[in-house]
């Protein structure tokens, strides 16, 4: 949070975060097209002339949205995991760190809608898209980097580090469309049932019985 | 395939079929409102009248897509597991079909579109959006009871089954977003990495080295 503070794109909490949380919200109940900056004005709680103080249009909202989405995965994942120079203990902050912020994001229906907007490239430009490749292929590299150093120090299984880095992604942006605060398990609990399933398919059981 | 003949929901390889896949793909592309009947009707090579003689509009096409996908995913992969009694075996049968059945469909840009599409669910009416969540939640009930059924012979990990069944749908689903036909990997490779790091992270290693 502290590295935020010194070069904020967004700051938070603050007007922009409420209408990036409430456009999400709306759009992945409604849709892209469907919604309108009427309906997010509605509920942010400003005038339609308003909004527009705050964004340009619809499609650079959107942009708007995935960026802030990937900033806070900069702030919480990347940024603090590359703080981490054990490999092992990188992984582990990566899946604590990524699978918190999901489900933290969750609304009662189970849904986190900046997680589940950031696949919505359909809606932007070309340039926007490339921008957002871009920043997630740079969370991907730096994954699979870690795989890459596991499997040197003989910590990984034999197993692919393309289709490892994968899975584990899937497995964690899967929270996004399933997990309900308000259901059986805290967060907190999914965290630690993804950590030893994610782990337990990736780690040598040695390298795994070390861990402390 | 012998049960998909005897009670066939689509007729493969027809029309329909055609006309769902390049919709499918057009959608994924350019958005489910940037793309027209139109559109599909010129890239299938029929006129705009007689997409109208398959297709009623835009939402029962997104919904046919759906139930298209759900289709295939029962003929392919629900109907063959279930006629697997053993538990662990039935696991593998699942991991085996469901990422062959993904992977089969990826294009060249390394995306199912048919898979993806499945998600879009703010575009379908509410009562197909029953309908399509209806058909999702019982693949969901059938997954976790073989982890249930695992768990009480004693081969699962001691791991909550909601969350293992829920990290295992990513894991398989998330292929859907990235794997490549034309990459480094050929799918049957892909399918037995993923076989092993999901097994490796649900199955009791005792479990897994009787497996034979």
């Amino acid at each position: 949070m502290k590295a935020k503070k010194k070069a904020p794109v967004v700051t938070e909490p603050d007007r922009m975060t409420e209408i990036y949380n409430v456009a999400a919200q709306l759009i992945c109940e409604k849709g892209f097209d469907a919604t309108s900056m009427n309906d997010i004005a509605d509920e942010v709680g400003i005038t339609k002339a308003g909004i527009y103080h705050y964004i340009e249009d619809k499609k650079s909202l959107l942009f708007g949205i995935m960026n802030f989405g990937m900033d806070r995965l900069e702030t919480h994942v990347i940024r603090p995991a590359r703080a981490v120079a054990d490999p092992e203990q990188r992984l582990r902050t990566i899946i604590n760190n990524h699978a918190l912020l999901i489900t933290s994001g969750n609304n009662a229906r189970g849904h986190n809608p900046i997680t589940i907007l950031i696949e919505e490239l359909a809606g932007l430009n070309p340039a926007q898209r490339r921008k957002i490749e871009q920043r997630k292929r740079a969370y991907f590299d730096f994954l699979r980097e870690t795989m890459t150093k596991l499997k040197t120090e003989g910590k990984l299984k034999e197993v692919d580090t393309t289709v490892a880095a994968f899975s584990l992604f899937g497995m964690l942006l899967w929270l996004s469309h399933w997990y309900r605060p308000n259901g059986r398990l805290k967060k907190e609990q999914v965290v630690e049932e993804i950590t030893k399933i994610a782990l337990g398919g990736l780690l040598r059981p040695t390298a795994r019985l070390n861990r402390k």
